[in-house]
């Protein structure tokens, strides 16, 4: 635990959607050895068991949180590799997909500390596993895009809803407490209110749930949640959701027209 | 071994972009137990030294291949099941993104064997790890598109490019063979010639290789493929890449006005 002569490796490691075996190989040998890992607030308590000896850090970041907070995260993560050999930084999913990494990457590899990062399986992926339904499906959909109509504090809006329509499917992160802005947005774009959608809530975990419905029905779907973090998926490969788990009402395949 | 009394379970689990230390703990865990294997030609051999015991079956089907074997391989999942208790079918990246997993699941309850489905590492997201740059940053990208231009035997060409353009980053899956088409599809739904995009190829392995240029350039990068599996990665998001990584040429931002 002395300074070490060259910085150690700040690994930048994907926690997966939150069963703890989801849980990378990798990821788990680097948390076994690492000296200090720093998590997001949503990583599971069960991920960090793996954690046998390392100090931990929680560096929980919500949505909108003020960017110098970031800047501290970075200021952390320098100064432990400086003194560290293994230093993690474990995020909940995918480090790449909606985990700010780029930040961090940048000023790491500024401050000369080499950066690694482990892949980890993005929380749509247990969405779709818990669904039972594939994103991609034959001659349905040959396109799945992933966003967020969320955006932090100080950052301009965007327009989520031109690549939502555009895609045969979509995966939205962070979206269940926008539930009048999202169908508003999605109707605008010209979706249907008959296109179907699920809320997947706590995906692999074991609170795990999932209700479908309508985008008619999205503010009353999203109510239904609990608190834990959802995804949303849109999209015709939910027909088949339909037909085998979970009985939907009839709808008119306006928008496959 | 003996012919069990109700049928087994089949796993469908996601062997993730290659290398074996990508696996989920779970994924390995089921490897160890399994009964029999069914696994695509593109998982890694190492992935296999998992399975301990089990049968393995390799059912590597490739791109365009007839329904007809889809349909031998779904029979030949729903036998094991009704022969062995823990039957896991072992895909490459994640089951429910470009797997085919719909028929595989469709058929194995149509015949009333329990399903369950792994998530896995996709591939995408070993080649954003690969390039160090995140699919999603703040104010550069907050849509991330998965799609493939390819199409399977008799099934209908679709129109790829559209959500290639409404989103801010496109990952890009069996793609690399078609770069004349890529290039005047993008280039027709909006792109500019001076698009960023990166090639990355077997992400994740040994031999990963990356490769980044301009859209005008794409034909010559993919031509440096080496018959690997490759993915196509396009969007501003790669301006960072350039700054940091490998220095890009100079580009005018067309498609940001």
């Amino acid at each position: 635990m002395s300074p070490a002569t060259s910085p150690g490796t700040v690994h930048l490691v994907g926690a997966g959607p939150g069963a703890a075996d989801l849980l990378t190989l990798r990821a788990w040998h680097l948390l076994r050895r690492a000296d200090c890992v720093f998590h997001d607030a949503l990583v599971d308590s069960a991920v960090l068991d793996f954690v046998p000896h390392a100090r931990r850090f929680p560096v929980g970041k919500r949505s909108g949180a003020p960017s110098s907070q970031q800047a501290f995260i970075n200021r952390q993560l320098i100064q432990a590799a400086r003194q560290h050999t293994h230093v993690v930084r474990l995020k909940g999913g995918d480090p790449m997909m909606f985990g700010r990494a780029q930040e961090e990457i940048d000023a790491l590899r500024g401050a000369g500390i080499p950066v690694e990062v482990v892949p980890g399986v993005s929380a749509g992926f247990a969405a779709a596993a818990a669904l039972g339904t594939s994103l991609t499906q034959r001659g349905i959909s040959r396109s799945v895009v992933f966003l967020t109509p969320a955006v932090g504090r100080n950052e301009p809006t965007h327009d989520w809803a031109r690549p939502a329509a555009a895609a045969d499917t979509v995966v939205m992160y962070m979206a269940a407490g926008q539930a009048a802005a999202i169908r508003a947005g999605l109707l605008a774009a010209g979706l249907p209110e008959s296109h179907p959608v699920a809320m997947i809530e706590d995906a692999s975990l074991s609170g795990e749930s999932i209700h479908t419905g309508r985008l008619h029905e999205l503010e009353a779907l999203t109510a239904r949640r609990r608190g834990g973090p959802a995804i949303l998926v849109f999209g015709h490969i939910l027909e088949s959701l339909a037909a085998t788990v979970a009985p939907m009402p009839t709808w008119t395949s306006a928008h496959a027209a």
